[in-house]
């Protein structure tokens, strides 16, 4: 069975977006993970803020990789998150992932994250699909 | 008071981020809008399809057009995404945004995405704050 | 295998709650059904409209008769619900059902509660887990 | 202005479904409280566990009560709740509310229920429109 840094390496290799997106994974352990990136002015939208899907998207591949750090393939089906305050331009995003629950077939979690003022910018919980498949 | 038009037109010059996704604004009208892209292999993830950040960012932009038509400002408080089935790279993406409720200050959407089979690969619902300050 | 007649009958006989609701079973579908019931004085809560968990609980019943009605045990396991009108002592709810996905093991649903003005009070989204077990 | 007490008093007098579960209010303070009940017979469902409903509802309850208690009418408008564990009868649910955010005209409230073992049995979130209506 891989470690959680080999699975994690491996999924960050073909993860073209999550590069994109100049994510850092700075703490993994099985079922959690932190994250980090910087706010670039191709990720803003009309509001001038960071669109949502720049939130949403650190948070997911936080969930991906925490959720799939124990070896099998894990595949989102259900994810919200809470927008709380406006992200600017030069924001630096920190992700931290949380098991909140880990069954046979489907686990949960939590991704809150926080700008480099240590408030919480969003509130993410996303439910995966754990399948037999290994990584 | 600026019509639909004109107030898609002014989000999508400060939109960078719905520009890198290579949003068309295929329809659009007071609460209600349709929205397409191309999945570009830079919106892959790490299973080789792409990253639930893709679609729910279409998701996101749609429910921000069609909720800020009417001309006053609004800013997404709550969604949510299920992931139906997985998307591939050269996958053209059509998402159909319409209104659930429309209050004073709160106001509901829903968003189907479908691939060019007609399958449904994503359902996502958003809850906005409307503003009192226009566009 | 028995018919969705038969399980949804073997669940109602219980289902201790679902009868304290009043739930009659209008139709009845795989992945489909239409429930009702009549708002009481006791599900009142502190704003003198029926408390939120009574539209919830009406919808989670639903969730379950129609995601049961295959054959194979299903528990719900994350739901989310949007409250859109309030809702008073005699008012008359209707519940429609719908199956959106049914993969392997996970499933997805949508509740929308209606009055008796035909007015939607609420929009309700399951997400369930399809067991081995028959019922 | 009325005291936290004196809010959820008011609410839980004219609030007949919270009474019907047997709630209990152990703690409160503005925007967090503490409510615990037990799970009776009658609160079953066709899988002889405490129907999704029973969780739910002393979850908004809990929502209710922390989000009203500034003195301002708070209404749900969006809820979600993930069922980790089953709840048996007898079972005795201890529902913990904190406050996540609260804005001018918008707030977002967890709620974790725990049962006398202490394991987590469900996770909820919520989000209410402030209104400008006082207590």
């Amino acid at each position: 069975m891989k470690t959680p840094k080999e699975i994690v390496n491996l999924m960050m290799e073909g993860d073209a977006f999550s590069r994109w997106l100049g994510i850092s994974v700075d703490k993994l352990d099985k079922g959690h993970c932190t994250l980090s990136c910087t706010v670039r002015a191709e990720m803003l939208n009309g509001h001038h803020i960071a669109h949502g899907g720049i939130s949403y998207s650190l948070s997911d591949s936080a969930l991906a990789f925490a959720s799939n750090s124990y070896g099998n393939k894990c595949v989102s089906i259900e994810t919200s998150i809470s927008h709380l305050l406006p992200v600017k331009e030069g924001d630096i995003l920190t992700a931290f992932c949380d098991e909140i629950h880990r069954g046979k077939t489907v686990a949960i979690y939590t991704v809150n994250i926080f700008n480099q003022r240590e408030e919480k910018i969003s509130m993410f919980k996303g439910t995966v699909n754990i399948s037999r498949e290994i990584w």
